[in-house]
């Protein structure tokens, strides 16, 4: 059984922020942040194709009240909401999470860096996209 | 008018990935990766906290299904589905947007760094947020 799925059994033990019948959300223990929150479904659903409509829209709606649970509760401003899909995006748990990060001034996590389209490479990725 | 809002209304051209009567998905013109998209509500929000729950929830299903929609068409194994909220977390433009970043092997976009809990340090984050 996948670590996540033992841990919304119960089987494993966690650091419950909150709970319902569907849902579990509680802290990574190898934090970006304090308070670093994960936000899981208690079904095993591998990723974000794999997860059917009804679950995901529950699971967002937790992820909103979980962002302003830790918000009111631990006092940052500013956090980032984070589904990583698949081993190559950083997804070590095959078991669809959301990351909640608190944020604060200087904590050195810089964003990513964005480059930019050569001359009609944004035109070519559209024709793809829309053939 | 904020550039998003522009941007949605057919003010400001953008490369268009999908559209429907709410939601827009299109080209982040300074791109972490190639194809990497952005999703939006038609409507002003400025971050999680401020979007009514039933706008998040129709975002999200865009979001999987431009997600699928993008992986189809470019082809790619792995991808990032961000939202940062505050300026502290990255957000650039104050009009909620979710990221889809495609991911490919050796694009040299590592995970953030994680920490580890002090003892007593989780226990003491529960504390707070479950008071």
């Amino acid at each position: 059984m996948c670590i996540f799925c033992q841990i919304a059994s119960g089987e494993l033990p966690s650091y419950k922020v909150y709970e319902d019948e569907k849902t579990l959300a509680f802290l990574d223990i190898t934090p970006v942040s304090p308070g670093h929150t994960l936000v899981v479904t208690k079904t095993h659903y591998q990723d974000l194709e794999n997860i059917p409509e009804m679950e995901l829209v529950n699971l967002i709606k937790v992820v909103k009240k979980v962002s302003q649970l830790l918000k009111d509760k631990l006092g940052f401003n500013g956090y980032n909401v984070t589904n990583n899909n698949g081993v190559l995006a950083g997804q070590t748990i095959p078991h669809l999470h959301f990351h909640i990060i608190p944020r604060h001034a200087g904590d050195g996590h810089g964003p990513w860096q964005h480059g930019q389209y050569q001359p009609g490479e944004a035109e070519e990725i559209i024709k793809k996209i829309t053939s």
